[in-house]
C-alpha cells in the first residue's frame, strides 16, 4: 500500500482514517499546518497502536512534506477550509491521488443537513479545483468516532467513486484492507452528491437514536 | 389503515406501492388522470393479489376523486410532472396526509444523478406548494419492479421523514405493515435531500453490478 498522507490529519476524521489505514498495514504520514502538533498526534496514536499489540506505522509532518513522497493523499479537512487550503496545496498535489473524505454538512435548527454546494458535491468542487489531481471520495458517511474507536471493528460498506477508474481501483483496494468492510465500486464521482447527503441523514439518526449508524447496500452479490 | 389513494397510481412505482399497500391490509384507489386506465390497472392488480390468495383491495379511479375520501394519498408521479399536477389538486390535498415517493433524478452520460432542485429536494418543493398538505416522503430509493414483485419480500429499510410528527407516526405505522420491512423515523423533510441523492446512487449501482439494491441502516438498536 505504501505511504499515505493524511491532510487534516490530527483532526478526529483524519486521525481515525490513519489508525484504521495503519493498522491494514499503510505507512501514515499525519499532517498538520504545524509540525508539532503533526507529531504530537502521530505519537498519540502509534501508542494506541502498541497498546493493542500493532506496529507503529505513524509519522507526524506538516501538510506540504507529508504529501512529497506519498502514494495516496487523504484531504480529511472541514468543508470550510477547502476553499482557503486547496489553492496552497494544489501545485504539490498534481499527479497525486486524492482521497476526499469531506463533508459538506451544516446545522440548521438542531438539523444537519448538507450545505448547498454548488458544483454539486464537496467532491466535485474539488475535482474541478485540481483538474490534474485524481479525485476520489470515499468515506463521507464514517463516523469519525468509529474509527477512531480501533478496539471495535468497523463493520458496513465503504462506497468509493471517482472519474478515474484506476485510482478508484486503487482506493477500493486498499479499503479491502481495512478489516471488516466491504468496499463498493460506486462508479462516477458524481455519486459524491449521495454520499454526502448520507453523512447529514446519518447524523440525525445518530442524534435521534443515541448511536452509531453507518450505511450498507442490499442486493448485490457477496 | 384505510383508504389510500395514489395519484400516479398506474406508473410503475405507483402500482408497485398499491400492490404492497393492498397486501398489508389498506384498501387501495389507484388514480390517473384517464379513470379508465385506473380501472384496468385495478382490474390487473387485483388478479395479482388473487393469483397469490390474496383480496381484491384496489379500485381504479379519476385522481380527483381517488384523493376524496382518502385518509392517505400517495403522490408517484414523475418529478417533471409535479409542477403542473400539483396546482391543479391543491385544494382537494388540503390537510391530507401526501406520502411523497416523487425522485429528481436525471441521466446524463450513462450516469443518473439527482436533479437540481432550487428547494433542495423535492419533498420540499412540495411542501412548499402545498402548505396545508403534511407532506411525508419515504420509499424514495425502492425499485419500482422490486416493488411490482410480490412473490418476493421487500426487505431493508424504508426512511420516513416529515416535519409533521403525527403524519410521520401514521406513514411509518403503514410502512410496518407491510412485510419483511423496517419503517424508519429519519426526523425532519429536510432528510428527504439524501433519500431522494441516494435513489441516482442505487440506480446507478443496479445498473453497475445488475442487481436490484436498496440501503440499510447498520447501527440501531432492534
Amino acid at each position: 500500500m505504501g505511504r499515505m498522507a493524511i491532510i487534516g490529519g490530527t483532526g478526529p476524521e483524519g486521525l481515525g482514517l490513519g489508525l484504521r489505514f495503519a493498522l491494514s498495514g499503510a505507512d501514515v504520514r499525519l499532517g498538520s499546518r504545524e509540525v508539532a502538533r503533526a507529531r504530537a498526534a502521530a505519537e498519540q496514536a502509534n501508542a494506541r497502536l502498541a497498546a493493542i499489540g500493532c506496529e507503529r506505522r505513524i509519522a507526524g509532518d506538516d501538510n506540504r512534506s507529508a504529501i512529497d513522497g506519498a502514494d495516496m493523499v487523504v484531504l480529511a479537512i472541514p468543508y470550510a477550509a477547502v476553499a482557503e487550503l486547496l489553492p496552497q496545496l494544489a501545485a504539490r498535489l498534481e499527479g497525486k491521488l486524492l482521497l476526499d473524505v469531506v463533508n459538506p454538512v451544516e446545522l440548521v435548527n438542531g438539523v444537519f443537513r448538507m450545505a448547498s454546494v454548488a458544483a454539486g458535491s464537496a467532491a466535485e468542487e474539488i475535482q474541478a479545483a485540481l483538474p490534474r489531481a485524481q479525485v476520489v471520495s470515499a468515506f463521507k458517511g464514517e463516523s469519525a468516532e468509529h474509527l477512531k474507536q480501533i478496539e471495535k471493528p468497523l463493520g458496513g460498506d465503504v462506497l468509493v467513486c471517482s472519474d478515474h477508474a484506476d485510482a478508484r481501483a486503487r482506493v477500493i483496494d486498499a479499503v479491502g484492507r481495512i478489516a471488516n468492510v466491504r468496499p463498493i465500486d460506486a462508479g462516477a464521482l458524481v455519486n459524491a452528491r449521495a454520499l454526502e447527503a448520507i453523512t447529514s441523514l446519518l447524523l440525525n439518526l445518530n442524534r435521534r437514536y443515541r448511536a452509531i449508524t453507518a450505511i450498507q447496500i442490499r442486493g448485490l452479490r457477496a
